[in-house]
């Protein structure tokens, strides 16, 4: 695997900000696209496109082949026993949000637990806070250790006979630590609970065998791993999803309907009314392709590499504190400046071309359990490479300087 | 306005299917895409493609002023009083979904009434009976005539003191028939109801002013005007928008974040959980550039042009039955051939090249009124010529031939 090479594949990155050409190590917000997956949508438009499933004309009966074969191929990226347990949906957010209103307020009753962890995503972390307000249930959070780890012990004593739940997230967006969620699934099962992961940051970088991790439930974005905006994943074990009622009403998800009652189709359709994102489960599709080809495990050992070697280097900038472990970490890096606001460092970062995320990442409650109200980070893809760093960490030092002397 | 000029500018359009040169005549399900749309999700793709309104660098910004770029771009389509009033959604049943789930669900009451048409889409359809269920609210339809029109005095007498909602839709995707939103708006806030109006088939063909209708939501798709799949938007009142909960929860849309509870931002945002559907919104904005360079008021002219031209055209065929009235019809007409079922009158279509939909267009209720199971639909737009309405009117007396000798 060459990052050089693999980064030609992305037009966008062959430009200069600001005088500079462009770093973007803002992957964990949402990933670049290959040209091989804009190349699929553009063909789709140009050749395919109609809507899926009720027409019988040759465009409708491409599309819905495309349709359905993006499933298929979504199926198979997961290793899921069947391409009906793929609910194609507007992205992580929306998939977690079909588990916390369907599944969880029709199972959760009064005294009821979900078992969440401090760094949860602020999408994994309000459906199940509005799920407890409506049924009477209550979050547990797992302990964390101060370098942003999770131990199984804590994990085993905080659930309960009463834990109906356990979403966690498989790889922080802040810490970039790799939860063990494999060993967390068969602590909830063993509990009798239902086992949710955000798959948002692990999705795209490492192998996710659904089966092998035994999850209930895992949702993924495609616009953090090489696809389109506006498509996600929800993957849901079969007798699970059968069970679920829709969350979304209209055309497509229907059996029979007259003027004042419905049946449903079976799942993963009877989630999906309306007209589909097509071009998008088609652009994801290509982007899979695309990943697949590359090797996820080849993508893996670099994130983790890449991970690494940023927070090694940014270690020896004196001023920087890093946050979460060194190890079992995956693609990014979060820090702060010394006294520095992470907005007033990223925009230093900007004028010489390097494009990092600061803020509280959608994760407030982890920050505060931080102490901190934001903080900058730079996540990395497969395009990256240790000159990325470099730059990044050249930046900085400019940045420190300049701050040096507004400060001081 | 010239729609053999104005087809140039789809590439799809440019092919042949089965040995014919395509005509596409399924635009109420999905319209084609012209190339300025396409080239702006490309150019999107390859030049600022990030996430939005958390970023400070380049990137972001670029990103961030698209996405909220299209925002402006939708409300000044549809005149509305700012672009606060417009919410992304996946689409038109996404957009209704919210309105029946959030502001529906709180306001309703036992005994309250919900009135709607025999003609609605299942998109507004079953989310009003999953209301009027969740509240005890009930169900009136609006009486249609045998013509598939509604009587301004049938609606008068079907509102009470009750009726909470009037939702209905602007055009039928079956019928093709044009009703009075604006009279009937009217005839709602007399009554203090909320008037909401299913545009998935105004939109595309005529000039939309929501606040001469005076609606209080308006719904549509991008995907069947000219724009990508997966985005459509839900207009809404500010006062109304502001009032009601999300029914999405995760990033963007909050204000702040604890353990326990979360607070939300201001309408639009806090309906757009998670990264919204950016390159949809680029796509939808370059749609709405294309339309209204055209004209609404020109697409409005040829569509019903067409609609009757093609009205007149097919009543000349013995064995058809079209359905709907005559008059006050856009865009499409709906009709059967003899005792043939209508998925093989669209099958031997696709073998001339004509691609039309049968089925019930998510109209089942609608069906049964009209004592059928099926019908065969040709919908029309902008690059659409009477000479498509020629090769439909030849395909349909071969199709005729055909099943004659099959049958006979």
């Amino acid at each position: 695997m060459n990052p050089l090479e693999l980064r030609k594949a992305f037009p966008i990155l062959d430009q200069q900000v600001n005088g500079h050409p462009l770093v973007y190590l803002d992957n964990a917000a949402s990933s670049q696209k290959p040209r091989s997956v804009i190349d699929a949508i553009v063909r789709y438009y140009e050749h395919d496109n109609a809507n899926v499933h009720r027409g019988v004309h040759t465009l409708a009966s491409r599309a819905t082949d495309a349709y359905e074969g993006a499933r298929a191929k979504v199926a198979k990226f997961l290793n899921a026993a069947s391409e009906r347990e793929i609910v194609f949906t507007r992205g992580t957010t929306t998939a977690l949000n079909i588990v916390a209103r369907s599944w969880a307020r029709a199972a959760l009753r009064e005294g009821d637990e979900i078992v969440l962890m401090p760094m949860e995503h602020h999408a994994n972390l309000i459906p199940w806070q509005q799920a407890a307000k409506a049924t009477g249930a209550v979050l547990r959070y797992i302990p964390m250790q101060p370098d942003g780890t999770i131990r199984l012990s804590d994990v085993e004593a905080t659930l309960t006979d009463r834990t109906k739940i356990v979403s966690v997230t498989h790889v922080s967006n802040v810490l970039g630590v790799v939860n063990p969620v494999k060993e967390i699934a068969a602590l909830a099962h063993k509990r009798g609970a239902v086992m949710v992961v955000d798959g948002a940051q692990s999705a795209p970088h490492m192998k996710v065998d659904v089966r092998d991790l035994d999850c209930d439930f895992y949702a993924f974005s495609g616009h953090k791993m090489c696809g389109p905006t506006g498509i996600g994943v929800l993957y849901g074990k079969r007798e699970l999803l059968e069970q679920m009622e829709p969350v979304e009403y209209g055309g497509e998800m229907i059996e029979h309907v007259d003027y004042y009652d419905a049946t449903w189709k079976e799942a993963p359709w009877r989630f999906e009314g309306g007209t589909p994102i097509i071009a998008g489960a088609v652009g994801l599709a290509a982007a899979i392709d695309f990943l697949t080809e590359i090797g996820m495990d080849n993508i893996d050992r670099h994130s983790e590499a890449l991970a690494r070697y940023a927070y090694d280097r940014l270690s020896e900038i004196e001023g920087v504190t890093l946050y979460g472990p060194r190890e079992g970490r995956v693609c990014l890096v979060t820090f702060n400046l010394d006294d520095v606001h992470p907005h007033d460092v990223a925009t230093v970062l900007d004028t010489e071309g390097v494009a990092i995320r600061a803020g509280h990442h959608c994760c407030q409650p982890l920050m505060r359990k931080l102490e901190v109200t934001a903080t900058a980070r730079a996540s990395f893809y497969l395009y990256n490479t240790e000159e990325d760093v470099e730059r990044l960490a050249a930046a900085l030092i400019k940045a420190k300087e300049f701050f040096g002397h507004a400060i001081g």
